[in-house]
């Protein structure tokens, strides 16, 4: 079924209604501060998921915000001068008012300036989850990565990894793959929904982890957050795949598929690996 | 039917559908100045639509380039250092050239930075049309806005305020809504189109604003442009909804709805509230 | 049926069908130095042909990266100070790393600052591919060019210029059109495939440099690697035209076709002119 802890409720079908469900109801002002790629695409997942996005990424305004946002999202797709410095802002913004923030590190590994970012971060100011593919938690690591957004490795490769890091930093670490691996170091999830045209449409993994920052933001528990955003994404990839004759079908039904997600469907259709 | 003034012929369907005309026949060169999660959805807008789009928002081309548009959007979205100062070369340019432009203050009242920048243009160069939801034109006005880009405020609570801006600024507000409210401050126009999923995809009210910016190029009365834009959209929006799944589908089929919209079309089906 | 020259293989239906079948199979690193208004459709575009994009953008990572990739675009549609920036150190790294890449100049010969910056860069370290409308290539080449990213010249005003160009840089030029005219200054193809929706889509010229950069990565003669990209895109445009009801679905048609597309549908169905 899942994981368990004696200190948190089930990891199960029904604990990640109640988050879709809560998303639903609340719908969270989700921060993100994100690569030019894949800002409108994020922005329309969270909006078709239930929570309320807002781009907030300059110097002057992105730290303000954090501190009233619901749940932060630093993804290092694009990263520039200023949007850094408007994501340490951020970052420093949330912890004070105790907001949960997301650190996605697109192509850490083989890219040298947004990986000492992503370890910068990680180290002074742990973000709430911590998610990539395998190739980037293994280049936050210390190792090499991959050859920019793609993964050479594989979630098995990386669980141990996720682990440690999850332990060293206090953090949950969720590595996207065919099986998706959660961990927090302690408890360990993993799902086994999508669909492979999921790696052909840009920006999907950096939309799980605004859903993450979203889920986040009205659940307690940072794993089931994880959880349930993985599940949410990639259950409505099912759907979606289903009804479309190629990635740019794909896209356009998996955003009408989020919206037409009930919870009770969430947790029926779920594969807990 | 509609307002009415000595001054102006009436904004009745006749005479948006001799502005949606112009519109075709013209293609007026739109530059826009907007922010980095609706950039490519606003130009695919005002492609659709048949304007053409041209994003320059750099601080060596902006201020010439509006020199030489027939019409400019300025939109807060994202606003960084360089594309702000760029918006200051791109209002200069167009004030000089008489060129008519658009300030979309996205997120204004809940954010400081691009609450005051908005309120600096709106002083010191004000532009033919301001455009926003409710809070963020009651945000403009010196209220405390909204949680980003949502409204929490509804039409009806603004028009006052508008009127109040449209005087003292002699330009045209435009708050939009479940009914939009236009106003030069003397007239005003109440459009009743539209549906619920244009606030689930993100930018619909942006490529508004890049409507009227362009619609303002073509016809003399901006309450004419403003009011020709809202129809346009809103109705398109409706002919998308009859055809979609959800927002995902919703959107690319507002696209369609917009290339295809006759100006006879628009004369009949908007509805003046 | 298409040019020859004395040194390289023919141009035809057999050798862009072998292009791409070494896409598809190498999957090329494909960094894409480009604007804010394409950056998405770019790298899906990228991903349904069978590329992998990676957009490094800024100083600090696009000289390394240029390095290390298998091609590199550099597209002028919303330079930036720092953008633009990264553009010389990529252009310097592909350089001295022998990678080959693609110079688009959009809007040259209007602008001026991104007409010197192309203009510095041809002269300085000719790109592999130059690639533009008849506008742009006018442009470059000290026109006064169009109004913005629209094309007011034709494909055979700019002929000859293309030819000069080509042989004063020493790199191939293609200029897209109704008919697609392309040459290294000795031989030249000319296309005819395509659909006037292509032009209602923001970025689908932009997403054509970004194809020649992958393909310029697999086969070794650049003018081979402009045929194959423009060949691939057109036949797909005209497969996703037949499916769709507008420029919205179209767009999203396209994606879909260019997944679809086979070695054998792209050598039967490319028109040479």
């Amino acid at each position: 079924m899942s994981a368990h802890a004696t200190t948190h409720v089930a990891i199960d079908g029904d604990a990640i209604a109640r988050a879709l469900d809560a998303l639903r109801a609340r719908h969270p002002l989700t921060q993100c501060l994100t690569n030019i790629v894949v800002a409108n695409w994020t922005a329309n997942v969270l909006l078709a998921a239930g929570a309320a996005p807002a781009m907030v990424d300059n110097t002057h305004e992105a730290g303000l915000f954090a501190g009233i946002a619901s749940g932060v999202l630093v993804n290092l797709g694009t990263p520039y001068e200023e949007t850094t410095a408007a994501m340490d802002a951020a970052v420093a913004g949330a912890a004070q008012a105790s907001v949960p923030w997301v650190l996605d590190p697109v192509a850490a590994g083989g890219l040298p300036w947004r990986t000492r970012t992503a370890q910068r971060l990680l180290r002074d100011s742990p973000p709430t989850i911590l998610r990539g593919n395998a190739s980037e938690i293994l280049g936050v690591a210390g190792g090499t990565g991959g050859r920019g957004v793609d993964s050479a490795d594989t979630t098995d490769a990386a669980a141990d990894t996720a682990t440690h890091l999850a332990r060293q930093h206090g953090c949950v670490v969720a590595v996207s793959g065919p099986i998706d691996y959660l961990t927090d170091g302690e408890r360990e999830v993993r799902i086994a929904n999508g669909h492979p045209w999921m790696t052909l449409v840009t920006g999907v993994g950096c939309s799980l982890g605004a859903l993450m920052a979203a889920f986040a933001a009205v659940v307690d528990d940072p794993l089931l957050a994880a959880a349930a955003a993985t599940a949410t994404l990639t259950v409505a990839a099912e759907t979606a795949a289903a009804a479309s004759h190629g990635p740019g079908s794909f896209a356009v039904a998996l955003v009408d598929a989020l919206a037409a997600l009930t919870p009770a469907g969430l947790a029926e259709r779920t594969r807990w690996a």
